[in-house]
This record gives structure tokens, C-alpha cells and sequence, in this order.
């Protein structure tokens, strides 16, 4: 079968790899319909040194189940299903408390130890709790949306969730890449009253104000900051999305946060230490947020979907085959494309 | 009148100085009976350059109104009052969200602009907002719990809220100072199951066994988190008390966090940045506190120390007059005393 290999920085290559199988009794192998091109696979393709045998890539999927394990009880042979971008067993106390992302028996695709999700098939361990069966087909014209739920809609979700969106608050989106646009959509969707995104693509902020967004900051640093505060009466937002993860988008982050207020960060931090400790421990800043629970969140989200309330699906501005997929890092990397959908 | 003054690193006199006056109409003057030295004095006394004007010290009181100002209502001449460490007007957002701290109109005592508590008697501004007045007399024997109303009893119900203390929960306390004992006494006062204190003081762990300790850990660093991970079932704590403000720790509380769980942080950081942004990240781990609003938590503790369901000012393990305050500041600092009372 096919699949998607990085060998390195900026070297993604679609590779002949042994088929898919089952390995663990819990497992299922799904054959996938789409996939997509995550922001944070951009960080191996700008940084990753050298490997022979190199990593397969990708963790956010929509396919079919091929064949399942001896003790697969939740899905079957034939069913559709999302693939969130964790695996979890559905059953551990943090399942259960609602965050699969810490799973005792879970982890995460495409990292280079499990298999990825930009290929024409994949392993999924522990496919009871991980799988989500969709009640539609797969030609549904729903599909880009739904295939959000495996990452950037469920992340923008939860960094709003992190960051305490309610009904009439300030809320500062800080980024405007696939996850940004889709805390805007969180955003709004939780009541939140005005809604700033800071960013300077212009397709990307048009997008942003279909979506909800009330307010526009395109500077940057210190500028941007004042601009928010005077947009927010001088205080800040209540709630400040940080969906980039550089020391600079936190800085601004904290910067933009009103006293007492609340930063969800679901960007992958690039530094080992948070910057400007002390002004967010001075204002009584919470920092919440990590990797998203996007497993927990589906349920609470496919509906707005099946029922058209959210179109996240409108992230996707550039559509690849699996043979182009190495043409869409290069395209995102340049900021030609918001995001990639992978056709297989 | 007499006041502590601060001149530099290890260099604390009692010195005598014009006596405190109103000057603004908000304000009141308080004639001081009890003040504390405060672990955060601890910082100036440790590390500030020598001044020749000096730095009024100390911002936790009960006195006696002895002056009010043409504008000021809630309190009078006469009354019992507590002091908490900031001062508000009581009046603006943040002091109607709770948050007294972050008053627009507010600012700390004993920083160097404000007066210090640490003294016959002091200037109060925003005299409405900031005073509490106590429906006690001033010769009460509860007045030592009563003072820790003004800082370390509130500050620590500060961390217990920020760390999501609640019943049935697991809780970690980094500290066995005054605050991280009052932070025990907060933990088990919102029904916490078990209570783990992370100190190495003799004295200090069997007061915090008295006031709720379940568990005590005297290790460090990667020894203690592996011994609070052993308490707790191998996951880590749901809510950890950060009660020093050392990056040492704040590594500590995030690697005794359970995932999803939350620090609540009121020990002032001595750094700029924070350490492991990464593990708190992958953790999802909630990282909150601050300068505690202990203005807007008397009324929830008041009736708990007056009913004697708390005794918070057991902290208090050494009384001195105020012109021995300079040696009270030496034995907190050689952590001969946990936390020094002074009668004046």
C-alpha cells in the first residue's frame, strides 16, 4: 500500500509500504477515504534531521473499517468512522473523566511510532474506544466538516473550553491558521459576544469573519496588544485562544488577557519554559489547555454539523491526492493553503 | 510615630517617622495592634540594594480607624478592622468580579509607595473598599486567626480555589510555610480526601497534620514526585498548591499534577519565566492563582474562625513588639519562626 514518509526537513515522499494488519486483538485496520495536512506536521517538516528509515505522517482521518480484531465490539467491518488524532481505550479513568488524549493505554498517530493517517490504510490500536462510527455516508457533502472532528475543529473547541467562553464575553483569538478559524467558530458557537482574531492573511480573516469573528488585529508584539486593549474598554478578553504555540503568541497572549482572565493554549508549545510568568501570576491569568480530547468532544459537536449550524469544513482551501501530498506541505509551509484535504 | 523601614538586604531598623495623615478624602488612618512579617518580606530582606530613604515595610494588620477622611462611609472612628494587603475601592469591575487585586483604583502596601503595616499606625486609601470591620473586640483571643485574615489564610484559600479544590478530591501542598499550612487548612475546609504536604520542617509538618495533612513527603525534586505519584495511585495530584514561587517548585507541582489537573499558584515567582511548559501542556494541566483577593474572601472565612472551625493563626509560632521586629525578620529568615506576630 501507499503512504505518506518524511525523511527529513522538507523531504515528504509517498512510499510502497507492507499493507496494514491487525497486530493487537483490540485493533482495526481502517482503509482511509480522507485525510488531511496538520499545522503541527509543518514542525518536522521545517526541523526534522535526517532518517533512513524515516516517520509516516498524518493523524486525522475519515474511512472505512477493513478488518477488525478478535475483541472489537463497537465498530464492524464496513462502518465509517472518524479517526481522532489520540488513540484511547474508552475505559480508563481518564477516558472516563473525558480526557483520551492521557489515556493509560493510548498515544498518538502518526508520530512516528504508530502508523499515519496520510496513506491508503492504517493500523488503529484500541478501535472500540478510539473509532467514531459517523451516521452518514461517504459521499455525504458533509464530509470536509466531518472530518474536522478529528483534530482542528474538536482543538479550536478546546481551547476555547480551556480559555472559559460563555455567553457575553470578550474572547481574543491569537492565530489564524485551520485551528484559529475553528476557535472562532467555537467561540461563537458558546455564546462568546465579541470575537477578535488576530491575524494578517486576508483569505484566512475573511474566513474568520464568516465564521464569527467581530474585530480584526493585524499588527504584531506590542502593537497588537494595545490594539485588543483598546478594543476590550482597556482590560483585555476574558478568554484568549492561543492557537500557534511560539513564545511570541504567548507573550501576546498573556498580554491581551484581562485580570482574572483565561488563556486555552492548544499550540504546541516550541520552548521547554512559558514566557512573561510573572505578569499572567500578577493578573491572575489562568493558563489552561494541552493536547485536545477531540474523542470526547464528537459527540457534543457532530450534530451542529449533520444540522449545518458549524462549517469547519470551509478550513480546507486546497484539495490533494495522495500522490500530491508532498505539493501540499509545500503549499501550507508557504502559507499558500489554509489547509490540505487528502483525497485517497 | 514608629515604623519599620527596610534599607536594604538584612537591614531592617525601627526608625521614627512623621506620623501617618490623610491626604486623600477616601482615605482613613489606622492605628495598628497587630501586624505580621510575611515569607514574601523575606524577598527585600534577602536581596534589595541598599536605599538611603529606606522602604516602609509589612501589609497585614488589624488596628483601629483612628481618623477618616470627608468622603469615606463603610467604616468610622473606632471600629476593629482588618487590613488585607491590597487596597480597592470596592466600587469597580474587577472588585465587583472578585478580583479586589486588579482594582483600577487600587495598589499593595509596604512596597515602597504605600505605607507599611509593620507600624504604629498607617495611611489606608480607598479606605471604604479596602477595611473589613471585625464584629469583635481588639483584646479577642481569636485575633491571631482574625490577622491571617489580611494575607496567608486568605492566600491560601486563593490557591485551594485556583487548584480546584473540592470535595472527594486528592491535593498536593508544595510548602510548609504559613501559606502552605493555611493552604492545608483550605484544602480540607473545601473537602479534599487526601492531603499530601511537601516539606522537610519538623515543626511546621505536625502543625499541618493537625490542621488535615493526610500524607507528608520530605524529598525533593525528582524523589518527591515520585513519592506524591506513589500516593496517588501512580496519576499525580487533582489540585497542587504552588505555595513558594521557586522555579525548583513549580518543576515540582507540574510533575506532581495529575493530567487534567490544576496547580493554583500564590507563592510570588522569582522568575520570569515558567518552567516545563512542555509536560504541563502534554498534561493538561491548569496553571492559575496570583496575588490572592483576600479582601473579597473575609466573608466566607470570617464565620469559620469566629465559630473556631479553623484556626488559622496557630501559624503565628513567635510574638514580638515592634522594636524587635528586626529580629523577627532574622528568625523567619533562618526559618527559626514559621511566621512572626507583631503586638503593637
Amino acid at each position: 500500500m501507499r503512504a505518506t514518509v518524511m525523511f527529513g526537513a522538507g523531504d515528504v515522499r509517498i512510499e510502497n509500504i507492507p499493507d496494514a494488519t491487525i497486530i493487537e486483538p483490540s485493533d482495526a485496520v481502517v482503509a482511509v477515504s480522507r485525510a488531511c495536512i496538520c499545522g503541527s506536521d509543518l514542525w518536522p517538516y521545517k526541523t526534522m534531521e535526517h532518517s533512513d528509515s524515516g516517520r509516516r505522517m498524518g493523524h486525522e482521518a475519515i474511512g472505512v473499517v477493513e478488518v477488525v480484531g478478535a475483541d472489537v465490539r463497537a465498530v464492524k467491518v464496513g462502518d465509517l468512522v472518524v479517526l481522532p488524532f489520540a488513540y484511547s481505550d474508552g475505559t480508563c479513568v481518564f477516558c472516563h473523566e473525558g480526557l483520551p488524549t492521557s489515556c493509560v493505554h493510548g498515544g498518538f498517530f502518526g508520530t512516528g511510532v504508530m502508523d499515519g493517517a496520510q496513506a491508503e490504510a492504517m493500523r488503529v490500536p484500541q478501535a472500540d474506544g478510539t473509532l467514531f462510527v459517523l451516521p452518514v455516508g461517504k459521499d455525504d457533502a458533509l464530509m470536509p466538516s466531518l472530518l474536522t472532528l478529528s483534530d482542528v475543529m474538536g482543538t479550536g473547541h478546546h481551547a476555547a473550553v480551556a480559555a472559559k467562553v460563555a455567553p457575553g464575553k470578550t474572547v481574543a483569538v491569537v492565530g489564524d491558521g485551520a485551528v484559529g478559524l475553528c476557535g472562532v467558530i467555537a467561540a461563537r458557537r458558546l455564546g462568546a459576544e465579541q470575537i477578535i482574531i488576530l491575524g494578517r492573511h486576508a483569505g484566512r480573516i475573511a474566513l474568520a469573519r464568516e465564521f464569527g469573528a467581530t474585530d480584526v488585529v493585524s499588527r504584531r508584539g506590542e502593537e497588537a496588544v494595545e490594539r485588543v486593549r483598546a478594543l476590550t474598554g482597556g482590560f483585555g478578553a476574558h478568554s484568549v485562544l492561543e492557537c500557534v504555540g511560539l513564545e511570541q503568541s504567548m507573550l501576546t497572549a498573556i498580554g491581551i488577557a484581562r485580570p482574572g482572565g483565561a488563556i486555552g493554549r492548544v499550540g504546541v508549545p516550541q520552548d521547554e519554559s512559558m514566557p512573561a510568568s510573572l505578569p499572567a501570576f500578577y493578573n491572575n491569568i489562568t493558563v489552561s489547555g494541552g493536547p485536545a480530547p477531540v474523542r470526547a468532544y464528537i459527540e457534543e459537536l457532530l450534530p451542529d454539523i449533520l444540522e449545518g449550524r458549524i462549517e469547519p469544513g470551509r478550513v480546507f482551501d486546497k484539495v490533494a491526492r495522495l500522490d500530491e501530498v508532498p505539493d501540499g506541505y509545500r503549499a501550507m509551509n508557504e502559507r499558500d493553503a489554509i489547509k490540505v484535504m487528502v483525497e485517497i
